[in-house]
């Protein structure tokens, strides 16, 4: 019921006129701190769960399973809408609809399955991402629409055709994903102007989610083009390693505990955080 | 045999001389932060579980087995000695006994077995502690220890009798638990003297660990009272909190990535600690 | 959703009046067998966790969340409705209010909890279960009903008082439980007349679930005084180490695989029960 | 430690001189029912994981990790020496280095990685296996051979190279991965004479192991031409499938569970499988 209702929320918002930046969150915690301060959208890349549960970097060494064990954690405790990337689905068709069902059943609120190879093949001479041919892309985009049994559940197109081919292939790409059913297209890399995103939308018709890096366009002129998602890269992690760094070297150098109290986050927050006041009222509902 | 190595790490450092303090961790990537800093030892708190995996206070609502999961999260990709607290071993010394079997399969250094009862009984008017007999507490350790199959792991009795109930609880309970074999005492609360600690010392006789919050002796005074390992707290996870308010704030706030440069960690820290240039080599060695 | 319409036809059969019994299964694999038979309930019994998955004993070594975790391999790839036993909740109220959201959480369609001790306490001499005091049991169902999220999950109260004190204390925590507004009553033990079952009913006013070991009664007899689910004992258990254990000792003894095949199921009935028709399909469908 | 001693013992029988068939097993219970008859390995196929755990057929729909989830759970109650297939590694070289990671963390005693390309491709009209080159077998082999920590791990290379390609495929790879190191080799599919093994052991000059449905062959015959490990099918899931059917099916009809006891282990035998004589020793010797 309540991961239908995040769903619901997360159409919402796609369906609306705004463009919307999620929280990059990592686990329960960091969830629960982009709900304080007023998100309604998170967002779990597949990077960050690499980086924060098997410490290792984006190329697919993590698996689908271990992604929705870290969804689901993270969906037991939080109000957010949660969006997620699963990469090209972790395999073939069947293995993209395994990974909706894993991920539906995890709590996720809506996902994205790019039309690429992974992981690196033998003999390629870098880790870049390579296209699958439209017909496969489609395939699997029919096949991750059919694994969804929440209707509600978000299911997108992600695609780096204009980075590897142009516009020309992105548009074939958009116009063919668009058919399948999918609620939005994830583009991600290369994108320069809205005159691009506006010819993607004209096609596509449907939700645009786009990354951070692409231009220094506003939220609102971004939302004019048909952009409903902005992420905006995972600053997050990279922040929390720079305080753990400083916060470790300190007190390995012999600094005090004392001297941390500006750093860190006073008693009260963490309580309200930890819903301490809501166990409270447990104890003395049910137990005294 | 990489994690008898790490428990034997420990031992090393609990049959040493002088007074260690952990990193308080709490997933893969803390992990590899605390190590790139020096550390040698981390610690991974039942509270600090509570609070990153479930966001909930540490009021045994997690379980043994979700703890256990955590550990081994951060042991296949850590080099540190890992020492948690097993609260009161998860229910009955059966219980315990499960988890010593769950922790040590799940890699863990070192681990405390508390003699308290929990989780919070019915009619109980607040959530503080309560100490279990002598007896049991010894029946729990003695199951504990037996429960270890790798000689390696680091068991100790951990109680807050001093706090409780005052010296002639704790050294009564030192005496006894000492004699069970274990390999340290974790005494958490209330000391305030260094002749507090030399008393329990010349009773145990074996290493004790300290939590951060009792006085402001030294390392090298505490040493030279017995204490080999001195916790510190977890400002670590506080620390991250208000990082992550603060970035979630700013971005919330439309504020932009680019003025959050000075607060993240740059990309050839991330890359060292997601050990890009090993997984490189690898690519070279086997797939090139 | 689908979970939902599980918990509904449960619902359903709650509120009828015949008396159904479910099917004791224990992975994914026995589900979809109980499923072919022609089940629409499945059981999943604490003990057959134990013994199933950490080949243990019903003394709640194992945790609530790997409970959680064989609920969800069953519920990711069934269409029974699955009901479980959630033993006292694990611990306090708090600890219950936990199991019910993660047993939820994992697609569970009815839990029990019971209102007793455990686990065996220390200094007991025996590994029988004592009641909780009736102020509180009714505190844990009504934290029970509190975390439940989606309303048509079914919760019910658990209780062996007539075993344990007589006729006079079931009656009493029947009626106090049926206040709390759970869905039913488990009766474990000691029941020997119709008359007794129809006392409880006349209190209690709500469906009853009864244990196999309970007289003699047909499903008709005991759907007339209430009981709307009888269960069977888990004969499949016993049955499947049996088969095992002959099995292994023919191959052990140098018995060959061909004289097996009167014994095991033809390859056909493997390829139902694994949907080797349904994936085929697929792979037509999305990836050729 | 107990791991690497079960590692000892696997290795000291692919060392010996005779061929070994393991248990198939598929769960904490099963293997204990192996240990029970006398069975000092067992295997852990993973077309047994996909059935047993998610009732799916053998297409790598199942990921490494809940392979290693269902692997960590046999082996913190067996004692049996494990042999798991790990397929193609679930992926690339890297793919193959976690599987390895991880398939060792659980506390696996041997695994075959194999030289094949997976999951099914986009536009392959069947679903059979294909080769990768043997540059890439290798790298892969390698790969998986440096991921090992533990040094007594036994990992073997995998192929169906006879079957696929004919002898002289066999050979040139047999012989390019016995370069690699790897302590042995599980073929695949096609072998028809002893003659051909011979020929395959005289290059690969390391312990063969073999599946069931090759040939009538003794296990004398088979240890004298190398194989140490004849694998024979997994009648014992197919076994237990029949016997579900058939318990569920005269319970469902109405049947007494009394008709049933001839089928069912005896409670003696399930205590004994569950240890409870054990546990009641540990509740003696620590909790009365």
């Amino acid at each position: 019921m309540k991961h239908t209702e995040q769903r619901k929320k997360l159409r919402a918002i796609m369906a609306g006129s705004k463009c919307v930046s999620p929280a990059s969150v990592y686990d329960a915690l960091s969830a629960r701190v982009a709900e304080a301060v007023g998100y309604e959208v998170g967002l779990l890349a597949g990077s960050v769960v690499a980086s924060t549960t098997i410490a290792a970097p984006d190329i697919m060494v993590h698996t689908a399973t271990e992604y929705a064990d870290q969804i689901r954690r993270i969906m037991r405790v939080s109000k957010l809408s949660l969006f997620v990337d699963a990469d090209n689905g972790y395999g073939n068709a069947l293995n993209a609809m395994r990974t909706v069902e894993e991920f539906e059943h995890a709590g996720v609120s809506g996902l994205a399955v790019e039309d690429t190879t992974g992981p690196i093949a033998y003999g390629q001479p870098d880790t870049s991402l390579k296209l699958v041919s439209i017909e496969e892309g489609v395939g699997k985009l029919r096949a991750a629409l059919a694994a969804r049994s929440d209707p509600s559940l978000v299911v997108c197109a992600r695609t780096p055709a204009f980075k590897l081919e142009g516009m020309e292939s992105l548009l074939a790409r958009a116009k063919a994903y668009a058919a399948t059913g999918v609620d939005g297209i994830h583009i991600t890399g290369g994108i320069k102007t809205l005159e691009q995103l506006k010819a993607v939308h004209d096609v596509f018709k449907k939700p645009i989610i786009m990354g951070s890096t692409h231009g220094g366009f506003s939220a609102a002129q971004l939302a004019g083009v048909g952009v409903r998602i902005l992420l905006q890269g995972h600053q997050e992690v990279a922040g929390v390693v720079k305080t753990l760094r400083e916060i470790y070297t300190h007190l390995y150098n012999g600094g005090s505990t004392e001297d941390l109290k500006p750093r860190i986050a006073p008693p009260a927050e963490m309580d309200q955080l930890l819903n301490v006041a809501g166990y409270e009222r447990c104890l003395k509902e049910y137990m005294r």
